[in-house]
């Protein structure tokens, strides 16, 4: 019985770093769909979305059916139920992406990304790829240092989403109040997508050490 | 150990209950405070957040301990699985009242919200405080048709929602850039606190009917 738990254990860990990476693949390509106007991309980006929700929907069934035929108690009950919510947090980050598609699509033929803002937008598409990946080898190896070298990213994410405010609201940008709009947007998905990578890495931390960061589990973004 | 197990759950949902107030509470004085630049009121509300993550926190324990204790299966297991995810929503709530009395904070002694929008805020403050509290008899009901009809207020608050937008982006906007920024960020607050709402609501149709409407999980918002 214990091995079978641990295989079914492993199957979910599986599933969560295939999630991740579905997650980090679908942030990237949004990206590419957004700064290059490319609605071809935007929309598979969006029908994509599907794949991580069913199995979201798969790994909780999977993790309930083993709370009850394995009735797991103390660490390995925790593991389930820290799964579960890994999966919750990957799927909004699918989500996430998906409304960076959803905007692409609505400004096609234009771009959504004024040019004044492509660079910065940019970088958080790659410290958003950077660091899904990271949470998928954080879940696949457990190591605390990589969960803990996650927050840096974040702290970079932070700080781009602070430049996009700093530009809107400083007095000098003249570019009409839409692309205002959807710059802030764009900003707070790319925030949001970090928010629950980290959330993702410390919920492996909490498993391996029983410590869980305070306000881990809402990590209070700043705007 | 029947009656007991029956006992916790009632608890359970005794506090999910409370949490639903407390995060109806919260919106409802974060939209006072941001309408009326009320410094006092937005940090009431900002410091008030503390005390729905701990409900949170205890709610989550608590339900971990009931399944390594009572191992329970079936609808049983369910209904704990699903206070949990429940929880997740209220938390969330909260802190979606918190990032509303922030931006009320940061603008005081101005207020964030021009005047020219303050009719369509005062509104989804409405909207909001009505939902949270239709959430909380859902919770406590368990009725069907109530959890239903939240679906409606959740209509009404996309509206609202893209109303916000019709005025940032129909070219009419002349209020300047950070006043747009602002709104853009707190529609969206809103209408995520009614997203997680309804969210609620249909997890106890879930638990009632077994049901779970497509999509319930992660409700697709617009923008």
């Amino acid at each position: 019985m214990r091995k079978s738990f641990h295989q079914d254990l492993d199957e979910i860990s599986e599933q969560l770093i295939e999630m991740t990476r579905l997650a980090g693949s679908a942030m990237s390509r949004a990206t590419t769909a957004l700064l290059e106007a490319d609605l071809h991309l935007a929309e598979g980006v969006i029908a994509a979305d599907e794949q991580i929700d069913t199995l979201r929907r798969q790994l909780d069934d999977r993790s309930v059916d083993l709370l009850a035929r394995q009735q797991p108690v103390a660490t390995d009950l925790r593991r389930v139920v820290t799964a579960m919510r890994m999966s919750a947090d990957l799927e909004r980050m699918g989500d996430l992406a998906q409304h960076v598609a959803e905007l692409a699509r609505r400004r096609y033929p234009d771009s959504a990304i004024h040019p004044a803002m492509r660079s910065t937008v940019q970088q958080m598409g790659q410290v958003a790829e950077r660091i899904a990946a990271k949470a998928g080898s954080v879940i696949a190896s457990k190591d605390i240092e990589t969960a803990l070298a996650l927050e840096h990213d974040d702290d970079e994410m932070d700080r781009l989403h602070q430049d996009v405010f700093a530009m809107l609201t400083d007095g000098r940008w003249t570019y009409g109040t839409e692309a205002a709009v959807d710059a802030t947007l764009v900003a707070r998905y790319y925030e949001r997508f970090a928010d629950h990578a980290v959330s993702v890495a410390r919920r492996v931390v909490y498993l391996v050490t029983g410590q869980f960061k305070p306000g881990a589990d809402t990590k209070n973004e700043d705007s």
